[in-house]
Parts: structure tokens; sequence; C-alpha cells
């Protein structure tokens, strides 16, 4: 039995998205799992703990929850900035992507999981080739992980492609691992053709597994599903039975009423990627409107390629930010919900709230400890305030997943940082060489 | 004579907006003023460096220019987010900048210094009350800045606010102080009269310093300028004669191309400040066609009420970002445009280039050093990319202004922090109480 305690801390729980703060308790977990939070004079202790945190004056709050991103792309980072995205694709990342050897996705999953572990961010949904490799580095550096192989139906290999991505979601769902939740990840309406998508959520619910798409990115994609189903894309999914499976749709930027109806209705996870649409100039999604009605929106950081980084604390502070003048209203997206998007709407939209996403007795303990000593969180006027508009990624300063300390005093302890930086960049010299 | 080595680095000198970067240059400064930038062998070394800096593995280049603050607003920080503009200076702002004592507004403002100083920031442009206050803080912390006392002609004591002001900014012009360059700051055309406008023109130009002033901020200021004067607000103040002082104009979001080509053409300098123009929901401003007509652009961060940060290095992301979405063009101020912004443009707005805002010998040396270890900052594709798209603030590790090492190794050398800290909470709570 391994017990972890964090004591002394202002305590975010996250519980059913209330952000309140309180002061001085206690968080214990029982191997990995949250048995008590809560004033230290309530607690009744499981034992000695074998890990202790001593948390005074800090925050701990739940994990962030990375709800869509391409891991390995990290190898990507600032390669072809500032450029259109289809010369982006077909110039730059295609042919690359075409030459990734398993060193490759490993170094390039292991360095962008440094950098989010560092950051705060606990659980990733990643969408990519090779998907064991991910995985295994997941594994490796004790991230929680949803992984996927990506799914291209008009590529000459497409049949091998679903085949090993099949393979891969059936042996990881069949493992039940407490930190690895596979899904199934067609790509896009716009690369899976309408019997691949059929095939997959059928696999999916037979799996019960969930599945992880782009939705609704650009206005292309809205043009080419007017063109191709005589539908918007989110109209078209719904028609063909998408949604009959649990789906994570990433993006969702260009939606009409109609859209946002389905996507609250359906239970459709939303994960809004501020950073990468406003660098690609995708547009501005309706986040506001998807969380008036109800919508489980969480944030991606999408691929380093487009982003550039894999800070969720700046995607919820671009979230609050640009929803405000994309509904003219500064009252739009406050702290609370972009705080709430960055935690438990994550969880919610790839389908792993019962597991995490709050800081509850009985779901498993992915918690953050933030730093609040430096001055850019003074004065005290609102912790959940200087979280999503003055906070660092920096102010991270130990990160737990399911129980276990892979970040202390900002220092990772599950990989060897100097390593890893040194190996993804021979992988990137050599790819770009 | 005091003579600073930095060896060993990467540099970045913005010379001309250019940036190239230069590996294992050397920089040498001596009393404050730059005298040697290029590669360490053929260096003439002035003497014996009083201070050395190694910096191997390093960037170094030109110190973040805050064109637009009100630093001692960081009292306000967190204190009423997500909230209209009017109800938010009328019920929250107002009544408590009436009651701020000398201690609040040098408490606030070393606060303020505090972080822009360990994010990178070496010089400011500050339009506050009490500017004596605010201009003592920044002598004692050393960080440079551009001075002003706020002057409104539509409140009971204008006549006493003016006097203020023109008197300090008299007494400052006359000092001919290294670091500190006074202005003056009418407040915005919709609270200052013409013939106020008229008269600060005048001394503004008989002193020699330039006119810092609010600009066509939101839509209710083009409204108001339409009814008042018959035209917008930057045409306006074109025909009232604002111009014919040095103009640094903060915001500029709502321009259109006669606006746009006066600002180019009279060599008004732009503090545009994208984080408070999204957070109040104000707009996105067209830094993009004002760049390309080839006006002076600077990034402001705006005061902590409205931002709530003074991290300049996220304001050039954000110009970066919300500029594609804006033009609906990826390639809208790139990650260079947006670097020349944070640094030599600022230099500009604020009518400094030929002090500051690039490392070229004869100028003043206000540089930083940035650490590259982090795993975001990785694979090394680009790093001005990595600058505007990646960095953090805290990866600025040492802050040198006018030659003196403010911050090393992430510590402020000048001030004391856990004080500052304490005082400025102190202030907070009695204000807010």
């Amino acid at each position: 039995m391994a017990i972890l305690r964090i004591d002394g801390a202002h305590i975010l729980t996250m519980a059913n998205g209330n952000t309140d703060i309180h002061d001085g308790w206690t968080l214990e977990a029982v191997d990995g799992e949250i048995t008590y939070v809560g004033p230290l004079e309530d607690l009744d202790p499981a034992g000695d703990p074998d890990e202790s945190i001593d948390a005074s004056g800090c925050l701990v709050m739940p994990g962030f929850v990375n709800a869509h991103t391409h891991t390995a792309m990290t190898l990507f980072r600032g390669s072809a900035g500032d450029m259109e995205l289809q010369p982006w694709l077909e110039e730059k990342i295609w042919p690359i992507e075409a030459r990734l050897t398993d060193d490759d996705v490993y170094w390039g999953s292991m360095l962008g999981f440094a950098e989010m572990l560092l950051a705060g961010v606990t659980c990733v949904n990643d969408m990519y080739y090779l998907p064991r490799v991910g995985t295994r580095a997941a594994m490796d550096c004790g991230i929680r992980m949803c992984p996927s192989g990506v799914i291209l139906g008009i590529v000459p290999n497409a049949e091998d492609m679903l085949a090993e991505a099949l393979q891969f979601t059936a042996e990881f769902a069949a493992r039940d691992d407490l930190c690895i939740h596979p899904m199934l990840a067609p790509h896009a309406p716009y690369t899976c053709p309408r019997e691949l998508l059929e095939q997959v959520v059928e696999t999916a619910v037979e799996m019960h597994v969930p599945i992880h798409i782009h939705l609704a990115e650009t206005e292309d994609n809205v043009r080419w599903s007017l063109d191709n189903y005589g539908a918007r894309p989110v109209q078209a999914m719904e028609r063909i039975g998408l949604f009959d499976a649990r789906v994570c749709a990433a993006h969702c930027v260009h939606l009409d009423e109609t859209d946002i109806e389905i996507i609250a209705e359906r239970g459709v996870g939303v994960a809004h990627c501020p950073g990468s649409n406003l660098k690609l100039a995708s547009g501005m999604a309706p986040s506001q409107s998807l969380v008036q009605r109800g919508a489980h929106v969480g944030l991606g950081t999408d691929g380093c390629g487009s982003n550039n980084n894999l800070d969720l604390l700046e995607e919820a502070r671009l979230a609050a930010l640009i929803s405000k003048v994309r509904e003219d209203d500064p009252t739009a997206v406050p702290a609370e919900t972009a705080l709430c998007m960055a935690t438990l709407g994550g969880a919610r939209a790839v389908f792993l709230d019962d597991c995490v996403g709050s800081l509850e007795v009985g779901k498993r303990c992915d918690c953050i400890v933030v730093d609040l000593d430096a001055p850019h969180l003074f004065p005290r006027h609102s912790l959940v305030s200087h979280l999503i508009y003055s906070a660092h990624a920096s102010d991270v300063r130990d990160t737990i997943v399911d129980g276990r300390v892979v970040v202390r005093n900002r220092v990772l302890q599950t990989l060897d940082l100097d390593e890893t930086v040194a190996r993804a960049q021979e992988s990137a010299e050599r790819l770009f060489a």
C-alpha cells in the first residue's frame, strides 16, 4: 500500500466545476486513489505516508487535461511557422512524417511529455502515428494518456493503417491499464470515407472506447462537407451515426446553432484549441455558446507544429481572452469557466471524468502544486483570476499522476531531461537534414 | 569606469529590426554604454570587467520595452475581472484610486517593476497618479522609465492635476537623468478638452518631451469623437495639432485607412496592447497594416487591472496570434515582426530608439539573457519562433538596465522581493477593506 499525503495547501477541488478554494486542507491518496480531501483535523490517516509533500502557502488543484494533441510533433516546433496551412502540411510536415522512425516518435513524445508534466499537464489525449511507441514513452515517464493511432482513409496504405490502429486499441482496451485509456482516431471527415467512419463507430461501440477526430476546424472543412455530404460537418456526422459512439471532437471552430445543439445533446466532447486556431488563422470557436448549452468543453494545445508549445494554462488564458472579443462581451468565458475547461471540462471531453478532472474521494490522484510566491500572483484578490490571467506554466512546482510524484520542485523524476532533449534534437536534425 | 562583459552568447542585436542571431559573440559596456558587440577575437577590451556574465548557450537580446502601462495598478490585479468597462471603472477602480497614498503607489509600482524586471522588461512607459512616487520606485530598483502624471480635464481638481504634472515633467526634463525620460500625459481626447490638449502640445514642444495618450481604444471613443469633433479620434487629433508634438498613442484599436496613414506619416508611436484589448473586449488593432505602412508599433501591457500581468513576451505572442485571425492570414505579423515590436519597435514608439531597443555600439546597455535549456525551447529550428510562440517570461535569467545587472540568475538584485510583496499586499488589503 503506497500512501501519498499533501498538507497545508489551499485546495481547489473543482468538484462539480466549483472553483471555491479551501485553505489549509490535506489530501491523501492510497495506491493512486484519492481517499481524503478536507481539513487536517478530520483526517483518519490510512497510515504513515510513503511520500509526503508540504504544500504550505501553495495551491493544490487537479492537473490539466490536454484534450487534443499530437505529442511527437514537438520535433516540428518552430520548423515552419507563419505559413498557410496547405503548403505547411504538404511541403513541411507530410514529407517528414513519412520518414519518422520509432526512435523519432519515442523521443519526440518524451520531449513533449517532459514539457507537459513540468507545466502541470497530467493527462493527454494524443492522436498520432506509431501509437505503440508514444504509449511506451507515456508509460515510461508516467503521464496519463489517451493514445490512438491516426486512421487515414485516403492514403495508399490505408488498410494497413486501419488494421494497425484497431489492433493497438483492442490490445490496450483489453489491458485495462490505470493510466492508458485508448481511443480510435479517424483523422477527419474529409480524410475518412463514410464506410470507414461507420466501421470505426461500430468497432468503438464494441470495444467501449471513445473516438477522437478533427471536426469543423476550418471554413474549408465546412465547404467540403457541404459539397460531399450536403450538410455541415457536425450535422453530416450526426447523420451517419458518428455520435452513436462517444466522440471527442477537436477544434469545432465553425459551428452553427444546430451544430452546437447536436454537440450538447449527443454529449460530444469538444477539444477547444484556441492557440492553434489563431496561429493557423482557422478562426475563433464559439466556446461561450457551447458551455452555455451544456456541452463538455476541454482545451487542447494541438501539435507543436502549429502552436508551438504544450502549455495548457496558456490555452485557458487564450480561451478566456478571445471569447470576450468574439462575443463583444468582457464577461464571456470568465476565469472560473476557463479553469474548469482546463481540468474537469477536459476530463469530460475525453470521457475520463469518473476517473480524473477533480480532486474527490474515489477518483485517481492527478494533481498539481502551484507555487504562489511569484510577484505576478500578488496581491491576493482572487487566485482563480490569477491562475487564468497571470500565472505561468513555470509556477507549477510539483506534478502528481495517479498518485505518483512525477515532478518535484520543478525537476522531472521519471525521465532524464538532458538525454531527452539531446535525443529529440538529434532526431530533428536527421529528419530536417 | 565600470565595465560589464557578457561572453559566449547567441546575440540577437535587433539592429535596424534585423533578427539574425550571431553565435558565440561578446558584448561589452562601459559606464552603461555599449562599446562592443561582436566576435570575442575582435574585441579590444576596455579593461578588466567589473561585472562579468557567462552566457554560454544562452540568448542575449535587447530588453523588452513596455510601451504603455499604469504600473501601480498591480494593486488591482484580479480585484475585479470579467466585467464591463464602465462599471469596472466606476464601481471598482475610481473610488479606490481616489484614496491612493504615496505608500500605495510606491509599493504598487515596486511590485510591478519586480515582475517586469524578472520578465525581461527593461524600459516602461508609465502614466499614473503621483508620478514623483512611481519615479522614485523606478530609480530605487533601476528600471528605465518614461514617467508622466496623468492629466484629466474633466475632474474637479483638474487645474491642480495639470500644474502638478507640468511641474513634475519640467523638473525631470531638466535633470537629464540617463534612465528617467519624462513625458506629458493628457489621458485621452474624451477626458481632456481641446484647449487643454493644445496647451499640453505647446508645453511638450517647448520642453522637448513626448506626449503619452490613450487613443481610439474603443468603439465608444470613436462615437464620442465623431459627436464632439466631427471626426474619428486620430483625424480629430491631427486637426487640432496634437501630432505637432511627438506622440505615443496607446491602443489605436479602431482605425480606418486615413487614421493609419496619419499615424505613419506623422511618426506617431503606437503602443499596441492586445491583452488588454481582448480582455476588455475592445477589439483587435490593425497592427499588421500599421507595420506595413511603416508606423512605429510597440507593445504595452496596459495596467494590471485589465490584463492582468506585465508580461511583454505574452503581449508579443498575442500580437502575432490575433493578427492572423484578424487578417484571415497565417502569415500576418510573423515572429520576427512581433519580436521587433517588443524591443526596437517599442523604443521607437516611446522615442528612445537612439538610446535603447537594439544592441549597438553607442546605445545604452539594456539587455536580457534568456536561458534556452527548457524543453519547450527544443528542438532548435528557430530561436526567434521559439521566443514568440513558446518561451515563457521565466526563461529570462538575467536582466541588465543601463549596464547594471538588476536580475541575476532570476533573483532581483535591487529590491527586496519579500518586503515588496508584503507591502503591496498590505496596501491592497487596506484599499479594498
